[in-house]
């Protein structure tokens, strides 16, 4: 197996490439604040996306607790879509813009299974650092009738 | 790491679980047929969901063709939801039915960002033998203005 060449439509999203791990913490009005550590990959196989997947677990016993996948989608050099589905029963599509290295998204479509929790609105900031060692997010949602507002925030360190 | 137990809200679906590998045909009345090699895994973390990832390859090449990543949610014994994510931009949350071992499944919402293709409709059943050592699953689709048909069929084999 050899690595393929990144493809030229999503080559200037190259700084997100890699597994990134460290912690996060959450809170919402409906939950008791709560930590956790995360393991974030986004990979490519030649393709113009990149495969986004990510855990988190229980900071103490190591339980899993999230989990996460979906697609990087390059619109022209400013602006993405991302989708992604979680084991929770909700599914969200994303656009959103890219201003060097940080990607402002805003859920525009977010489906939920019937047997899954309502969640109307959501956002996400990631950002890299300029080195290109320390990714940050922030994630904001509106869910169970609470307004949009701020639930999750982790940063997290490149491996290897 | 140890294996975690498989949770009994699901345990009735365990002959899903592991790496499937084979190889498929596809068709569709805006393409030329295809075919192309596959691996499928199920995989769990002790929590009441199966994690699905596919991918597949082209038969010839071994370059990347399609893939896809979701999520399996048991409703009680004899229904499911599937949520599924692909690169091309398509969401889709099904809803189906456990007779034996084999899910009949009918997505009741499809959701496409906005550089997407047009999908509507998608129906898929998935079946393993008795044995437990045969996947096959077949796939219909209504998508750029075409008419629920035939678009998938795979045979899979049980790895290792």
């Amino acid at each position: 197996m050899t690595t393929p060449e990144i493809h030229p439509e999503i080559a200037h999203l190259a700084w997100l490439l890699g597994t990134w791990a460290g912690e996060g913490a959450g809170e919402y009005p409906t939950i008791e604040d709560f930590r956790y550590s995360e393991h974030v990959t986004f990979a490519h196989v030649g393709k113009p996306f990149f495969a986004y997947n990510q855990k988190t677990k229980h900071e103490e016993t190591g339980l899993p607790l999230h989990a996460e996948a979906g697609y990087l989608r390059p619109v022209g050099l400013d602006r993405v879509e991302l989708l992604n589905v979680q084991p929770s029963g909700i599914m969200e599509i994303y656009e959103g813009t890219v201003d060097g290295t940080t990607l402002d998204l805003v859920a525009v479509q977010v489906a939920t299974s019937a047997t899954a929790k309502d969640v109307t609105e959501v956002t996400r900031r990631i950002t890299v650092d300029p080195e290109g060692e320390t990714l940050s997010y922030r994630m904001q949602m509106a869910a169970v009738g609470e307004p949009l507002q701020h639930h999750l925030a982790a940063t997290l360190h490149k491996q290897q």
